[in-house]
């Protein structure tokens, strides 16, 4: 019987390691920095190191360590394969084999957005719930779907990529991704602050926003402080997601959705904004699904990555 | 080892029944009435004696019988317990546990769209992909949706019910769920004539939809024939069909889109006006995703059903 796993978490500038009990209690947890030159080729010998001497350190054994979990930023199937990850300089390979032949360790991997949805729905705002969407927002909109309690792939590893779902049809600024009207260019942290200052910049209404900063959180505080344009934009926001989320509980039929990222700090109102756009427009099946924040933060990388190597 | 298997597709107002090989191959099939008077008490032992009859008559022992697969209209979840269908009058109760004591035999049961949509990849339209959505365009609109070879059923069932998706912000008619502005009311059959209808009585430019029945066959034989009027409202259907399927192949990422239904029957260029606005709208990832015709027509139940018992 295996007494402990690692879960990672691959960022774009650290790589978030975990150390973990069996039971799934978070024994220590360390960062390392992500060297994503020539071609992210030290990334995993940086990982396998990093897991090799806390081995060492804590005099365990191979036979003791379930294996290591693996969540990283990129389209990654259902075999651990993945297939170009921009942001790490990644291209075509199996993160499964290589961090295997480097361990000789099992490893599982997952896109990190899908891994963090298992992390929320093991020891987060998920926890009971089997079927669950995952949405983080936050510079932009991510997700990760869970059915069943396992992780929606996809053919190619992008599903749960809900970011870049259309949702306006005249908008005149592409996304980042080449399209027009991603739900990301309305209800990331990016998304607010372009709506806020679209908003701004069109009308001549008084508003705390006009002096100082203009953010997601500046926003949802001016909304909680009643300013009238900052709940317009509020609005603006809660009717794409709402929308967007409603449809996506047309496909997959999810009991809980759970709403992470840095918007999300804002609380309860932040919710509140989606709900009302959400209800009226969602089929009667999915009228009651849960709302819930999510609860991990930037650790719900490593607690499903972990969760990965446990199940 | 089980040598054949039973497959069944309940509808409103026939119960289709198949008889198949472990091979997969239809050796009989043939129909009987839904009775669904008092509760539709009598549609599951109906299918029991159909079941046992036709065992009886060929001489058939319970061993070499894999089971009986069931589809039905209504949310059926992962138990094969059915909550409330409307149409066969059905409340909340197994399928596969009544099944089962009426005939000793395993039984499985799943929603008649997802099981159509397992069809579709076993024998149809699908073939050698397991990550799919089947889309039927009939009086309504149907989804099934199967991920790694397994239908997605949700929390309740309502998984790939997709008709009801909201993809109109302004429709004044309301939808038969209540809502308004959902898919189904542009891309069904039914949808389609609606449209057709209010086009025509906006404008009075001439076409030849003025001169004879108004329905989805008419309107895609008019698009074929090139008459602009039909085109627009083709243009309408396509722009809403295929912004929905991007949104949905930005949650699951499947392999291929299965098109099938009546409005289906119209060929390849009901695939042209979805793929014209899909394209455009969808996340890279997703921009190759197959789309191909349904080819079991109302066969794909009964062929999804005897696939439950035999995986």
């Amino acid at each position: 019987m295996s007494k402990y796993c690692f879960g990672v978490d691959i960022g774009g500038t650290t790589v978030k390691m975990g150390f973990f009990s069996a039971e799934g209690e978070v024994l220590e947890k360390w960062e390392i920095p992500t060297r994503t030159e020539n071609g992210g080729e030290n990334i995993l010998p940086d990982v396998a190191k990093a897991v090799l001497s806390k081995m060492e350190e804590k005099g365990i054994q191979k036979e003791e360590v379930a294996g290591i979990g693996v969540g990283a930023p990129g389209p990654i199937d259902a075999d651990g394969v993945v297939h170009v990850a921009v942001n790490l300089g990644w291209g075509t390979f199996s993160i499964v084999e290589t961090l295997q032949k480097l361990t000789d360790l099992p490893v599982k991997a997952g896109n990190d957005a899908n891994v963090a949805a298992l992390g929320e729905m093991w020891k987060g705002g998920g926890q009971g719930y089997s079927n669950l969407v995952a949405v983080t927002l936050g510079t932009g909109v991510g997700g990760g779907i869970i059915v069943n309690g396992k992780m929606l792939t996809g053919a190619v590893g992008a599903g749960g990529e809900i970011g870049h779902i259309h949702v306006q049809d005249d908008e005149p600024e592409a996304c980042g991704c080449g399209n027009h009207g991603c739900l990301e260019q309305y209800a990331s942290a990016t998304g607010i602050t372009r709506l806020a200052n679209r908003k701004l910049a069109a009308v001549d209404t008084d508003s705390v926003l006009r002096k100082g900063a203009v953010n997601a959180k500046t926003v949802f505080d001016a909304v909680k402080a009643g300013d009238p344009l900052a709940m317009e934009i509020a609005e603006e926001f809660g009717a794409c997601l709402g929308k967007a989320l409603a449809g996506i509980a047309g496909v997959v039929n999810p009991e809980i959705f759970v709403i992470g990222g840095g918007v999300s700090k804002a609380g309860e109102v932040v919710l509140d904004y989606i709900k009302k756009y959400y209800i009226p427009n969602v089929f009667h099946a999915n009228r009651d699904v849960v709302f819930a924040l999510a609860t991990l933060g930037n650790d719900a990388g490593i607690f499903g990555a972990a969760k990965l190597v446990l199940e």
